[in-house]
């Protein structure tokens, strides 16, 4: 049965000491899992992620590394649903391809193979915008169907996207031999509490953020007209149970915020929750620097999820970079 | 320096025990190359491939695997120009894509790494049309900037595609982080004397000439009208030595033959051949098995690589087709 309701069952996140995965794990333990088991080699994800459901007794914290099939098999038994999250992206897979190839690649064999090996009824597999690439090419809709565009985008942007792609015909491979059950989710760029360091965009947040409470002018790339497209994690964390819930199988959706934002919009709120700051300084290429950018103005449609998986996003940009800088305010306030 | 002449130089053809790197051998030891290396794991390749090329002092058989780096550090070591062919393509990532993606893409990996330690001059990468994918969106001229496209298509297919376009990006990392030159060369579906049988497309010529002269009729799918693009073997030859011996560097560019064929055009050429047979029948999809289709007519553009390694095709359909096909004849007899 591709659907499992969350109440009562037993679901494992993987690369759940995350910003995704958190927020995922919470969600399920509100809605009534039974047991929630957040994996994690922790070499990216952090304790910190996970600390705010410390104490609760329906959370296991699973110290295993994807690489290593013996470890998901033990790790698994049991489990109704798979949340796969574990992944390197676009900076640390230009840092170290070697470690982003295995972990995205033969990370995601493994995974799938445990999960049918130990009967899990479902599959549910963090995708992302990525596989529509970037340069030029990306702009208008985005939709499930739109191709892979590579031309004028940095070499580890594409190797991460056709990673993702992998991934997804590695679900659709397993479900056409083995009939294992997945929903691929696409999200966009995720932003939010507990929000880390390693996505290009949405660090960019940050640093404007940083730059303002500082005193400095944020940088804009160009004229700022650029597109993002993000989504907010509290949201992202619903279509993973969506994903779960719904009868929906051998499919991918898109899963992305209620809007996109130009970079001018977006360093405009992010100016006014900061309490103002100085005006924008519009620059060029920083060389060395993984820019991802597109051919313009896109927007990274969500119907298809709505029509497939009754999920909407319900957080626009305003209400989440609040909530991220609230969060971000308050951890630093406690670790400092 | 990115020009490497043939001449008095030392090559090395990884996955070279097959049908293109047996062709390429040859070609660049009529060149005058110094010493040809045709590196194999014969997993795939056989020694049947280079048995024509046995006795010629320049060149060197070493049986290695491209999973294994100190086994290329060791081989690599002097050559001036590496070819990398070594791949599992479609029909085989079907079968096993563990292996497939470890052969594709740490294959490539470890190649990349070995041809840069030990110094080579120019790395020439056999990348594939797959990269711009299969299904209704391949249609029109497909150019070195089509993007990728993957719905509709077998799991495998894109796999396989996805792959390629990984090990193309590995290329300009390695070009960026290290300077290593390189030209990928995306071929075209190659056909040709020593053809194997591993290729869904060029197995398709065997299957049809091996049902003439039984006297059953050859099997079309749907109306015949779509489009195969092929590429000579001995035009694929002179396309790696130009690669090696122009300057250009940092590139990819398709190499396909002179023109685009429909699947009835090619049928009536094999008919021609085999000197007659019944007509064709049409049929519809057969279950479980890997067909890769487009969106209709299409041709895969060669005019860049003309405009940056002087390359242009000289063998059309009818030509090369004869030459398999007497080849074929020829290679059944010797194994009878």
């Amino acid at each position: 049965m591709p659907a499992i309701p969350i109440k009562d069952h037993i679901f494992t996140i993987v690369g759940g000491a995350s910003l995704v995965g958190s927020a995922t794990a919470e969600h399920l333990l509100a809605q009534g899992a039974a047991e929630v088991r957040v994996l994690d080699n922790f070499s990216l994800g952090g304790d910190g992620a996970i600390a705010h459901l410390r104490g609760e007794p329906r959370l296991k914290v699973i110290r295993a590394d994807i690489l290593r099939l013996p470890e998901l098999l033990e790790a698994y038994r049991g489990t109704h649903g798979v949340l796969h999250l574990a992944a390197l992206m676009t900076l640390n897979m230009d840092r170290d391809p070697w470690t982003g190839l295995d972990v995205n690649i033969r990370g995601a064999q493994n995974s799938i193979e445990a999960a049918r090996q130990v009967g899990a009824q479902k599959f549910v597999f963090a995708s992302s915008n990525a596989t529509y690439g970037y340069g030029p090419g990306i702009k208008g809709d985005l939709v499930e169907t739109t191709p892979f565009h590579s031309v004028g985008a940095p070499p580890a942007a594409i190797l991460y996207g056709a990673s993702k792609i992998i991934g997804e015909q590695l679900c659709r491979d397993a479900f056409r031999k083995h009939k294992l059950d997945y929903v691929v989710l696409r999200y966009s760029t995720v932003y939010g509490e507990r929000q880390h360091y390693r996505a290009a965009n949405a660090l960019y947040i940050i640093e404007t953020y940083d730059a303002l409470k500082a005193g400095r002018a944020p940088k804009v790339f160009g004229d700022g007209s650029e597109t993002k497209h993000f989504v907010y994690v509290g949201d992202l964390a619903r279509a993973n149970a969506a994903a779960f819930e719904s009868a929906a199988t051998d499919v991918a959706v898109n899963a992305s915020g209620p809007e996109a934002v130009t970079t001018l919009e977006l360093v405009r709120l992010v100016t006014e929750i900061a309490g103002g700051g100085p005006a924008p300084e519009f620059e060029g290429e920083t060389p060395g620097k993984v820019r991802l950018t597109s051919g313009g103005a896109f927007r990274i449609a969500n119907e298809e999820a709505a029509k497939i998986l009754g999920w909407v996003p319900q957080i626009g940009m305003r209400e989440g970079l609040r909530r991220l800088i609230t969060w971000l305010e308050e951890d630093r306030r406690r670790n400092a």
